[in-house]
């Protein structure tokens, strides 16, 4: 069992597609499993956190931000890789920092996470993109 | 095959879980396959670390608690979310940098860990919490 | 389907083992499944990054050298872990940051790999090691 979520952003920060998720693995119909999530891409991520404050999330994203600030940075002037704009190699580090793949049990025919866990596509590029996130369900 | 690991944690720090994990998989009897581990929570995470000396594991511990320190060290100025006290924004950042989601393959019935791998719970939170741990097996 | 991979890495950087997963995908004649990818060690990673410009690699490589130096840094003074070398601690830290696990969709008999990823061995240490990478295959 397959699909592809195609996730459109606003640039950088974190889209809710839990529900989206929630839904597939119902209609997969599959008791007892495996979800794996795979984002196709090298400048943003897939992350479990937290859905109830949504300043944590905004937190997170400035936490990413100081971690690895856009290249025109002084502190960030050791960079070489430029062609693609100061925020391009930032989101190439997040992006390893990050997960690329989850691994999520389903229990019951639902996805078992924890009640304060929801699904996010972190974004680390300025402009809005389109991302396509794989997911499979292993029975 | 899945079960749960109830893991009582003595605030911050790694719990080791090997054991139970490999007791887990061998009662499962699975030749070959994968385990899937998944924690339920924003604030611990699932490492696997060496298992040798335990001065590596207090280390990482320190490491991320330079790296997120609690939100009244000045450093720390910018979180907004702090209902929750000094330690919980901090530990939703470690969470989102290190494994919330692990898969790890079962060869000859037997966890692929490597000679000096071993499989932790580590906990971000100061006070003590009680963490569950899914686990799946994929024949 | 198992296999695995020895890598032999010359010291920090990232090597590319993709040619070799995408062989192992396509002998194994799998339609629809996953496959997972693991390192049996703790002082190296599993990482899925750009395969286009080589600066890339090599400003990620900086990244993490700047994130955890050699404990031989006056930063690092605090690392109690020192009986392996001014490098082991921080391959350490850098390997809990990235994936020790990766799981990776195949669609169609093939690697759900987006167009700009590769998959890397990131080695931590400063000598030359014999790597092993663990991988499975799921249907």
């Amino acid at each position: 069992m397959q699909t592809i979520f195609n996730i459109q952003t606003r640039g950088p920060g974190l889209s809710d597609f839990t529900g989206e998720v929630r839904e597939f693995v119902r209609r997969a119909g599959v008791a007892t499993g495996v979800l794996t999530l795979f984002v196709q891409h090298t400048s943003c991520s897939i992350v479990i956190q937290e859905n109830a404050d949504p300043d944590v999330r905004r937190d997170l994203q400035e936490f990413f931000r100081r971690l690895a600030p856009h290249t025109d940075d002084p502190s960030m002037s050791w960079v070489r890789h430029r062609t693609e704009g100061p925020d391009d190699m930032p989101a190439h580090i997040k992006a390893a920092v990050l997960p690329t793949s989850l691994s999520i049990p389903i229990i019951d025919g639902k996805l078992a996470l924890g009640t304060w866990q929801g699904v996010y596509l972190f974004e680390h590029r300025d402009e809005p993109q389109s991302r396509r996130v794989v997911a499979h369900i292993s029975g």
